[in-house]
């Protein structure tokens, strides 16, 4: 038998390349090892190779699973017994998961106004205290970061080290299913730590000989939010894909270091490209993700276009979040009119054969 | 390198187990080869050996990925260009999904009256034609059969028989996995085609001397849809998991059978049973599933307490969807109610403090 062995998540399978030592709890929920689907319809429209890493699969539904293992085991290794951040979305939902596995409390500061339950759903089933404060999502974050300084609960979010060290992971991993690195890396751009940690774990499996190349880079901001695009932080950023809507990236000179270094690009892409790259991936390749991350595939979709890419390059596109975080944007984007029809059969198969 | 490898998806993985031919499509979206995860908290509690395979984390949130590639693999060898279902939830997402890749048109008909945007959303995004007919469940499956019988498009629903035999492939991993069967597996019943899966898939790898035995399968049916424990078709099922709210399965049978001849039993469990366990396993173990997977722990929980089942006994409980399917039940059972503080270090520190 054996097709198959037992995945053991991420501090156990990487070990050798983690800031882990002897006393550094082996906590899993099997984060990692999230498929490589090959998206043979974008490839042929394309006439590239595109690949899709779906981290949508990870075990809370976003590839902030990665980081935040590594982040909430240290935080236990370092005697903490909590831990915080300031989030209404992915990195909330993953920081609860582990603080529940390892008894630790999970505290999650919101901004007050505009709660959308939905998004916290998450986090509430793994346990988090939730506490909305009365301000916006910066004033939030400085009341976690001076908290977190003067008190002792550990710091989750995207400042914490640890999880550019988690994340990089995701990298190797790409490698080994491809059997070699590829020739280009497309990701969507918000915080900018995916795109610091993908580069930093590209370059640490190429010097180790792993691999013989590190892919070029190539990063997607939302327009709205195109920070380091523009070359300066947007006080009041907008786009529908609420995951990469930040003004001021934590990340933002690893991100360009990654670019430059690699031959690649940061980039921005619409609302629009985004939305349409979105339905591409659902209705041409069966893949449901989260908006943000189809501005992966939307920004190779403009590159392309733009005819700077060799054609037949092996291309992996990150889809950052699975899609089932966000229906609502789903149904909203497709304006979808049902009127019912008769229970016969007639019926049936007369509205089946118009709508062919 | 190579600590992992490409997973090609079940057809290709288990193409020797599998009535699959040379003119079968390979079509994949890396399904299977979802995580076997630890219960520590859960096992410390019963004292058993309990891990979870986590069926939430396959492409479309569910097991159902598992039957449908192969079924809607046939149907393209078959001819088809078509796939037609009736379904408000995971097997509508499942067929649209590998109908989209494959470029088939994907019908689902769905019972007028209520229809849950929300569960369809899936379905919607990956490019279904949703039909509402005027009439209810059972008319809208009446319905998809006889068009299916009389027209060239091929009926995807739990009566095609690649279904059952794609499920087959979970216990293949579960197997693998474990590196031999577990003592117990548990799982949810509502249609009773999983569990008549999995014991097929376990015996059939014992026969073949892969592992020594076959599990104990215990099977939980929600006590308002037990028609195999009450021993009569449910007319009005009711429960609050709506994956297993099924009145008459349509592998009873089968159901039966595993349950018999592995030793093992379908009982019921309430529906304040699975909401505690579907609570349980994302407050103590970080791990969010549908309601009705829960309903698999929750039976484990209930036979225990009976004191029927031997200390330390290695058990596997099947969580068949993904948590992010059915969030507003999450909400809705969390009962939260949250008032906005001062965005001050004071005032956060203050409520910090107060609910430690």
């Amino acid at each position: 038998m054996a097709v198959q062995r037992a995945w053991k998540g991420l501090l156990q399978e990487y070990r050798d390349w983690l800031p882990i030592t002897e006393q550094t709890p082996r906590v899993s929920l099997c984060e990692g090892n999230t498929p490589l689907i090959p998206a043979p319809n974008l490839s042929k429209k394309l006439g590239l190779d595109v690949h899709l890493k779906f981290e949508g699969l990870n075990p809370t539904g976003s590839f902030k699973d990665r980081g935040m293992v590594l982040a909430v085991a240290k935080a236990v290794e370092a005697g903490s017994r909590a831990v915080i951040c300031a989030s209404t979305g992915n990195t909330s939902a993953s920081a609860a998961a582990y603080a529940a596995r390892l008894g630790l409390r999970s505290i999650v500061l919101i901004p007050d106004g505009k709660i959308a339950y939905g998004k916290l759903a998450q986090a509430i089933m793994y346990g988090a205290e939730i506490v909305p404060v009365q301000g916006n999502f910066d004033q939030a974050l400085e009341l976690v970061r001076s908290i977190s300084a003067e008190h002792p609960v550990t710091l989750v979010n995207s400042v914490n080290p640890f999880r550019i060290e988690g994340q990089k992971t995701a990298a190797f991993e790409v490698c080994e299913q491809l059997g070699e690195a590829p020739d280009i890396l497309a990701l969507p751009v918000g915080n900018a730590g995916n795109i610091t940690a993908y580069y930093k774990g590209f370059c640490e499996y190429r010097n180790a000989g792993n691999v013989k190349s590190a892919p070029k880079m190539l990063g997607f901001e939302a327009e709205g939010a195109a920070a380091i695009v523009r070359g300066k932080p947007i006080p009041q950023p907008e786009t529908l894909a609420t995951a990469i809507r930040i003004g001021n990236p934590a990340s933002w000179q690893g991100a360009v270091h990654a670019a430059v270094e690699s031959g690649g690009v940061i980039d921005s892409v619409t609302d629009e490209e985004i939305l349409a790259a979105y339905k591409l991936l659902a209705r041409e390749e069966g893949v449901f993700c989260e908006p943000a991350s189809a501005a992966s595939v939307a920004g190779l979709i403009k590159r392309r276009a733009s005819g700077e890419l060799l054609p037949g390059a092996r291309v992996v596109c990150v889809l950052t979040g699975n899609g089932l975080k966000d229906s609502d944007i789903a149904i909203q984007s497709s304006a979808l009119e049902l009127n019912s029809i008769p229970a016969t059969q007639e019926a049936v198969v007369q509205m089946i054969m118009q709508t062919k």
